[in-house]
Formats: structure tokens, C-alpha cells, sequence
């Protein structure tokens, strides 16, 4: 439970991860190969990376204190979360910790609005959208203005704070919709607004950068949204054309280079009924759209994250199948009959194939609790690898097993 | 450092390793895919893998009360090593622990004699052997008679104890020299000898065996001892012929259901010069011989040896490349001048495809501290894979690069 020393008996660092969840809990199975054991700064020992790591301190990402205690004698600090304040960030800088990706980065991950800003003033495609930071009454003008100009078809969103469809509102064409969003939530959130695209899909374009300023990405996947957050990741995107992948792929490894991110960053992009680009989030972490690296990757993003962030030369990104799936876990409305471990057994022995990661979390309605992986073998349409994938998921969130996917059903 | 109770909130089994080295923490990664965290038995926190894990019990594996405290409230108590005491293991399992393998198929990896006694009554193909256990005139004499039926070809073995070519003396030829080793090991160590095998290979069929009864072979690989010990694998084995390969296969489950093994059995086993296969030795857990499965088979050994133990459905062992090369990093005789770190920041820079699995050991001669496993892509030649594999190995060991494998020297 207390903080070892930076250089342990093998000779290899210590990084710290700030939080205790599943992408600290992944890093660590990552840090392990490279004869580390990752710190991580939980609020308890039963977080997912608590759970399995040697090397925990207890504590708060709100608490400078706790945040000093877990860097102490760590070569790195990096993050499973966007939350630990800015100001925080900043003074751990001050004093010398090494924080990856840096505050003067990170802060554009933790803030839409200031991303957003940032985006366009680089050049950046990316919808149209409106500041309601302000005063409530004109920041109320300033939402019917854009509402109006896009018929209402316009996304509301907290600048700060939101993931997993938390903090975003879709409104579909009415101005009272959004209106009320609006005024129900003005007093607890910093709002933006922005333009509801009309897009083929959206696609995540996943990259890492180290100190040194080598870039490296993945093929560029389709991700799947259910209720507002990622339920599954097809890689790399079936059909995306080689030019259009590649845009991608300059885009994120470009900004990247602008913002001086380390480690991992995501970019979410609309792909637009005309084949345009759209930048829609970021993230600087290891991402849910990356998680099918673990299996299907010659480089898997947790081990990428901790080579970047340790200033290491990074690792080869290409995939290791034309067709890699990964189908998110997530808690049932309704807890299944069977335990957890006795679907999992049963998964096992109809899908010998399927890798399935577990957090160790227990089941609440949409949490995310695993994925699986299924990587395409020679010849295996891709097809076959969704409708496998997603039927392990499914199984895994529910205990039932007749409704896998259908391919011809989207 | 206490243990905790078997079925965590995630709802998932504990599985308690015997032993902290590096198999226990390979183990423990995929302990973490699983859901779960791996307890181990291990002699200090700075072990492998009490390094790396949340559920370390301190204790010694010779000791039964403290593999009983490491028991307490796990579904399963397995090994990383052979070196548990035969009478703990029944005592454990007197007292309902649920020992896997159990002792009475355990004793058969402890004993060397033991084992090839049974290997003989069931038919398998073993090289001659003679018993040397008894009065030291008598066995004397048993050495004297094998040896000259073998022109003094033979290898003297102790029967128990030995692992990595220790207890293990090959004798080329002497009569002076066998004798030499007999008189100097009677008194420590129980003998055997076994006669020298005119081989074209080394083969190793590393299976997976559940309490239920279902088996699963990985595809047979070809094994590269160096000083008596595995310095190098090739997997699939180059130019088997499938029909030896299936054989192979078959013995390694055969033998494994005949014993009632539960977890990973390696078969080690001499291809002869005129095609015939000979067992030769047995090993009942993770294997080094399977290393390369972490990255280049569907599931690897680790995973599998966890499900096995727990009675899951075994996964699928399909390899992923036509060509997979492990070769393991071993201390050098001479420390290198770079630290473990800067040769890791080499090894990466040149080759980003190496996947490296450091076990956090400090560095002694020939100490096992690592692997790299290199997996082919489409069309690359098993030459040039495996030339990569043994340079970046030889780079991890030496701090030198000029020494990596001549396809031509073997």
C-alpha cells in the first residue's frame, strides 16, 4: 500500500496511473510484460486496478496531497480519467512530476468547449456549435439563435466532465426539448451547443505520441454507439477507403503534435453522409475504441500508453486479422439468472475463440463490466466475426442467447 | 497480504499458484483478463510475481500451514513449480483442497524414476534407463552394466529436483567420467541413468487437460536447448510432418488422461535421426515451451492453465502465424554496460514488432529474466523471424547486436 521506489530490484520504472478503473486495471496486465508493476491511485482497494496491482495508493484525483503521495519516486504520472483538476495538474508540474500527457495538453480533453475553440482555430473540421457559457439569459438567445439556424437538430452538452452518453443531450427538431435541457441544467453545468451532423457513422482515428515526438497509429475503426456510449468497435472500419483513413490518421497524429499530447489520444470523428471528416471528441488515454488492440493488435494500446508516456519507441500498430471485433459487456436492466462465472463458462465452451476481458466490477444497468475480443482467422467474413462478437457480448450482459446481431438488421 | 475471500465482488473464483516466479505472474495477467486476481504462495514480495499481484500470502512451499493459509477460500491451489512436497500435497487434499494436478498425478513430474516407470507400462516410447536409487555398490554396479551396453552414451539424472539442465550431467563416452559424477552425487541426490538418444530435434507437445476430461493440444514446437536449458522455441515445429505432429499430440492427451492430469502438461519429447519420437520429460503447469502461445496462439498457455484448473471450457490453441519464435533472455555472464531499461529502449527502437516479457528478476548467468516473442506476418520466412527473435534476445541478454542466429551455422 506504500509508495516503492521509482527503480525496483529489476532496474525497470514505476509509472503512476491516476484512477482505478478498467484502463488502469489493463495498463497494469500491460506493465507487467515490460517488468513493471503499475501504481495506481484508487479510492479503494476493490477498484478494478486495486484489485490486482501490488502497487496502490489510496487517495483522491481531487486531493494535491494524495496526488503528490502517488508520484512520489514514479518516472511518469499519467491518467485512467479525465477528472483530476487543472490546477492540480499545473502544480504537480511545478514540482517536478513528469505528467503525461501535460496539463497545457490534457486540458483540452478536459474542457469541449476549449477543444473546440482549439479545433477550429487549427484548421480542424468540425460542426458548427455555440458557447452558452455565459450569462443565463443570453446564453439562452444564444441557443435558440443556433437552434434555429440548424432546425433544432443540435446536440447540448456539458463542456466538462460527461462520458459514456453522460452529459449529452440529442434534441430532435424541437426547440422546447431543448430549451428545457437548458434550463434545467444551466445552474449545475457549463453548456455548449452543437450541430447535430448528418453522418454515415462515426469512426475513431487512435494514435500515440511520445515526449520525443514519434507518433504512431492504428488502423482507423467504425464504433458502434447504444444509449449514448460505445457498445461496439469494428477494425479496422470495414469499407473506409485508404485516402479517407489516412486523412484520419494525419489529423489525430497532427493535432497531437500541436497540442504536445503523450501517450494515447482518441479522436472520434463523424463520417458524414458526403464522406467528410468531422472531429466530435478527444480523448488522451487509453480509449474503449482501443481495446480491440489487446488481441487483435501486434501492439496493444495499454502497452503503447506506457511506452509513450516513458518516452520508449513505440511499438507496430498493424493489426493482426483484416477482421477484429470487439463487443462491449455491459450490466443488464435486469440482473440474468446465471452468475457471471457461469456464463462466462458457458461462453467459453460455445466460443473457444472469444477473448474476454473482465473488470471485476459488479453488474449495474449499462456499466461496462468486459468486452470480448474475436479476431477474425483467414477468410472469415467480417460478418461472422460481428455476429460472433456481438452474441458473446450480449450473452455476457444478459444470460440469453438469441439475440446476437444481425447483419441485416442495421 | 491477507487472504481474501474466494468469490470477490466481482463474483469471480480466486485461483491460488504455489510459488512467485515468472510463471505465477504470467499467470496472474491472465488472471486479470478473467476477472479475477491470482494469489500466490511466494518467499518475498520482490518475487515475480508477489511483485506484481494483489493477494500475495508469505510462506514457503514446504511448509503446510502456510499452503494451507494459502488455500483458505480459493476454488483451486496449483503450481509454478514441481517442488511442493508429496506428503502436502495429500495432506491438502485430505483436507478438501482442490489440488490441480492432484498428487497422484503430480508425483509422476516430481520423480523422474517414478515417471518413467509409468510412461513404460503404458507403452509410450522412452529411452532405455537404469535405476540407480538402491545401495551404493549395487547401483555402482547398475551404472556399470547400462553403460557399457550404451558405449557410456548415457546422462546421469537425479530423479528429483532438477530443472533448467541442473541435476542433469551428460556423459560423452566415459566410463571415468560417469563414475566420476556417480560417486560425487550418490549421497546427495537419488539417481538414474538414461541412455543418450541419437536425435535429429527436440520436440515439446504442451496440452491442457480440465477435471471434466477435455483436452487441448497447441500445435508441437520445436525446442533449442542451450547449456541444458530451453534457450529457444519454434512454433509450429519447421517441417513436421503432420502425421508425427498428431502423434505427438496424441501421446501428450493420452498420457495426460491415463495419469488424470488437470492444467498444462508439456511433453518433452526426442525426435530420433530415424524418425521416431521418445519421451523425455514431463512438466504439469505454464511451460517455457509455451511462452510463444502470449502472442502468437489464440489462447495462451497461462490463460488456459487458469481454466483448466478451474474447470472452464478450454480455449481455442490455434497458432496465429505460420511461424511464432520465443527465445528467452538469459543473464549474462558479464553484466553489459547499458541498464535493462536502455536495452529495452534499443530493442524497441529497432524492433517494433518484438513483443518482450521482462520478469522483474534481477540479472545472474543464465538466469531466465525475460522472453521476446516474435511473430511472423503473411509470406515473412521462419528464418527471418526467428533470426529477429534470437537477436533481439541475445541484445536483452549481452548489450551486444552482433550476435544474433546464422540460418547457416546450425
Amino acid at each position: 500500500m506504500s509508495a516503492k521506489p521509482a527503480q525496483p530490484s529489476s532496474g525497470l520504472p514505476t509509472v503512476t496511473m491516476i484512477g482505478g478503473g478498467q484502463l488502469a486495471r489493463m495498463t497494469h496486465q500491460a506493465a507487467i510484460a515490460l517488468g513493471q508493476c503499475l501504481r495506481v491511485l484508487a479510492g479503494s482497494e476493490s477498484e478494478p486496478a486495486a484489485a490486482v496491482s501490488a502497487d496502490v495508493v489510496l487517495g483522491s484525483h481531487d486531493d494535491l496531497d494524495d496526488l503528490l503521495r502517488a508520484a512520489e519516486g514514479a518516472v511518469a504520472l499519467t491518467f485512467d480519467h479525465e477528472g483530476v483538476p487543472l490546477e492540480h495538474l499545473r502544480a504537480l508540474e511545478e514540482r517536478g512530476v513528469a505528467v503525461r500527457p501535460p496539463s497545457a495538453a490534457l486540458q483540452f480533453a478536459q474542457d469541449k468547449m476549449r477543444m473546440r475553440v482549439r479545433l477550429g482555430e487549427l484548421g480542424l473540421p468540425i460542426p458548427d456549435f455555440a458557447d452558452l457559457s455565459g450569462e443565463r439569459a443570453a446564453a439562452r438567445d444564444a441557443l435558440i439563435a443556433f437552434g434555429e439556424a440548424h432546425d433544432w437538430q443540435v446536440v447540448l452538452k456539458a463542456v466538462t466532465g460527461g462520458y459514456d452518453g453522460r452529459g449529452v443531450w440529442l434534441i430532435s427538431g424541437s426547440a422546447e426539448e431543448a430549451l428545457t435541457v437548458f434550463d434545467a441544467r444551466y445552474d449545475d453545468s457549463v453548456l455548449m451547443a452543437e450541430q447535430k451532423v448528418a453522418m454515415k457513422r462515426e469512426l475513431s482515428a487512435l494514435i500515440a505520441r511520445s515526449p520525443h515526438g514519434q507518433g504512431a497509429a492504428w488502423p482507423v475503426v467504425e464504433t458502434v454507439q447504444r444509449k449514448g456510449q460505445c457498445a461496439v468497435v469494428l477494425a479496422p472500419a470495414p469499407g473506409l477507403d485508404a485516402e479517407t483513413a489516412q486523412r484520419a490518421q494525419q489529423m489525430a497524429l497532427g493535432l497531437a503534435d500541436e497540442l504536445g499530447v503523450v501517450g494515447n489520444m482518441a479522436m472520434e470523428l463523424f463520417e458524414t453522409v458526403d464522406g467528410e471528416l468531422l472531429v466530435n471528441e478527444l480523448a488522451m488515454r487509453p480509449h474503449n475504441s482501443g481495446h480491440w488492440t489487446m488481441d487483435g493488435a501486434v501492439t496493444s494500446q495499454f502497452e503503447q500508453h506506457l511506452r509513450a508516456v516513458l518516452d520508449y519507441p513505440l511499438g507496430e500498430t498493424a493489426a493482426r486479422s483484416d477482421a477484429v471485433v470487439m463487443a462491449n459487456v455491459l450490466g443488464a436492466e435486469t440482473a440474468p439468472e446465471m452468475s457471471v462465472d457461469e456464463r462466462l463458462h458457458h461462453l467459453m465452451a460455445r466460443m473457444p475463440e472469444a477473448k474476454v476481458h473482465l473488470y471485476g466490477k459488479s453488474e449495474r444497468p449499462d456499466r461496462k463490466v468486459g468486452h470480448v475480443n474475436v479476431v477474425g482467422r483467414p477468410g472469415q467474413s467480417f460478418d461472422d466475426v460481428r455476429e460472433r462478437a456481438e452474441r458473446a457480448a450480449h450473452w455476457m450482459s444478459h444470460g440469453v442467447w438469441t439475440d446476437g446481431w444481425d447483419p441485416h438488421a442495421d
